[in-house]
């Protein structure tokens, strides 16, 4: 049985946060610096963005990790600059954002995973992180993960958290989570950052498998804009200090939690991405094969003009229907259909457009279903989160930094 | 010597066009077909849309084409309706539509070429299309060509023509175009169609390759939303009535002509882009294959935050680079360059943000240049043309349709 449960990522055993004001963000006093600490090294894994223009702190990282063989007692997360596209300068204050949270948490270096959101091209104060970190170690409590929340959060509409516990015939194991998401009010913000947590006993090669395959049901499920950031970047920790060892990858209980705690999470930056006004569920199914129907999934997901229409509520289903035709994935239009928040528009590749005015009213809700079927007679299917893409996205996007 | 000539469609000798009202527009009056007839079948090539979801009409003519092996009298077009997601009637719809075009031209079927954009599905009427088509016959003439132009428009925002004259040593020879864009201010419009004249001589399997490169170079090259339609395709016909012989796909002077007025064109559709304000001329260079060139520059040219950010005027090479870093080509970070309207704003890796005002003045003009370096030391080099994102296309693409 899961329940969902208070104190976000400090729920599981094992780990305390902090978020403190270092003076990265301009507006005093905001919340900039998380400081995320085991109460030893522990199992750790890490998604990173698949980004060839990756930064510094996303390098550091995954050296990090591979180092410690999948071990980390310590996360140091700064938001207001991401550090990307910075340069062996760049490189070189990651390396020592790193050295002074391992200082502060008494661990190793390779024992400690750093990240950095916010503006690209500018250079990280590592004076301003050193004071923050140090400052945050003073703050650490097992009630600090909603600092750390805030501390990460650029201009998300609102913080993101979550937390479930779950009782098996071995005992209680609670899986806790933040995350933020895609608010790039100020121009130049990087993407996102989500940290879970959790109190399971688990190997770190199990861990780096297990958290592969939520990511990519959860995070890699989503989009706002299509764009992939500099600094995208999911870490994980394990304390060990619930009695439930998970020894598989594909654990029931635990992939539930875990997946319950990241789909959450997922779904929550959608909802607040950048002038979104409504959450929509897509679902592609009668694809040849699960990658054509992810293909698909994406394209539809990505389409400006499928999120344009479900912004003004036009139940236009050969918007989905042309987005799924030159997604690459095989699709057979006479077998083809579509149905917008439970109404089918176009089925078997007949037109039912009469259907339009119901689908119409229907799509006023703030969360939407719709359902495509490629027609191709295979049973692969794909689900996938987006948002509506309306004129505010652009004025967000288009303002000139100052 | 290549020049400007007036006449469009119909400059080259050997062709007549008109563009006629027959109702499929909703508004009285509205020129929606266009029939344009050549003086006997000639050579002709053509490009279509590659969405799995194909329209009607785009079926007909690939028909007609492979069947009559590259030549063709008449090309009828209709705007205000698709035909396409309309099933097997639909289907005939298309046929009969060809079938009374060659009625008119007193041609074989199998030498008409057909097209319709407009609304997705909905069923195009039939007893219209042989109204207009047997009206556009008898005011078909050789100053035809502005009405056939204005015939093909939905609602893009000014018509698209253009011819050029090639002086040779062989003697003169001509290329004229029409084209119909993405103005999809009614929601539903499927996007371009084109369609190329020439009075050279020219075997149909040479012009088809040369209406491939030329297409790939220019109408392949531009985006204004990334969507591809279910109804895109540009014809090309010869007359052979110049003295001028074209015996290689790769005749300079010939692909010179034929690459003006498309490309011409193909700009011409990015400037009168759904909600544009500036056309984007966007240049990758030191990519490892041209399929990288390619892929780097289609996904920088449909990225939403760099389209927002031209949009905006804001010199945000930041998001050129993470563009460029998620394209799937080959990206060297610490070689890589991007300059925004000729001022560099990231060099080899390192950023010179202190430039971004100067850039900023510039990125004021309605005409934008902006290159990109990828870093790995290849040659290989793209250019797409594109344009800002607005509010407006969130505006026009998020009515429902009345």
């Amino acid at each position: 049985m899961t329940e969902t449960v208070d104190g976000g990522i400090t729920a599981p055993a094992g780990f305390r946060a902090a978020g403190v004001a270092c003076g990265i963000k301009k507006k005093t006093g905001a919340l900039d610096l998380a400081l995320i600490v085991a109460d030893e090294p522990v199992a750790a894994a890490a998604v990173f963005t698949t980004n060839l223009a990756v930064a510094a702190p996303v390098v550091v990282s995954r050296e990090h990790l591979a180092a410690s063989g999948g071990r980390a007692q310590a996360i140091a997360i700064n938001s207001g600059c991401a550090n990307a596209c910075t340069g062996a300068s760049g490189l070189q204050v990651a390396r020592d954002m790193g050295a002074a949270a391992a200082a502060a948490a008494e661990c190793r270096t390779e024992h400690v995973l750093v990240a950095s959101t916010g503006v690209i091209g500018v250079a990280l104060d590592i004076a301003k992180i050193r004071h923050g970190i140090s400052a945050a170690t003073h703050a650490l409590s097992r009630s600090g993960g909603a600092d750390a929340m805030r501390a990460i959060m650029t201009t998300d509409p609102f913080p993101k958290s979550h937390a479930v516990s779950s009782q098996t015939a071995a005992g209680r194991f609670t899986v806790g989570g933040i995350a933020k998401g895609s608010g790039m009010i100020e121009p130049k913000m990087a993407t996102m950052i989500g940290v879970l947590t959790t109190d399971v006993r688990i190997e770190p090669a199990v861990f780096a498998r297990a958290l592969r395959h939520v990511v990519d049901r959860t995070f890699n499920a989503i989009t706002v804009d299509g764009e992939c950031s500099t600094n995208d970047c999911v870490f994980a920790m394990a304390s060990g200090q619930s009695p439930v060892v998970v020894s598989r990858d594909d654990d029931p209980a635990f992939l539930d939690a875990l997946t319950a705690v990241a789909g959450h999470l997922a779904r929550e930056i959608v909802r607040g991405g950048e002038g979104a006004t409504k959450l929509v569920t897509l679902h592609v199914g009668g694809a040849a094969s699960d990658a054509d129907a992810q293909l698909a999934a994406r394209t539809i997901a990505n389409s400006p003009l499928v999120k344009t229409a479900i912004h003004g509520g036009d139940p236009n289903w050969g918007r989905l229907v042309a987005a799924a035709g030159r997604s690459g994935a095989a699709f057979v239009l006479d077998r083809a259909s579509v149905s917008i928040a439970d109404v089918p528009l176009f089925v078997s590749g007949v037109p039912h457009d009469e259907r339009a005015d119901a689908a119409a009213v229907i799509l006023q809700a703030r969360e939407i279903r719709i359902a495509i079927d490629l027609g191709t007679g295979g049973s692969h299917s794909a689900t996938m989160w987006t948002c509506d893409f309306s004129a505010e996205y652009v004025r967000i996007n288009a303002e000139y930094r100052t």
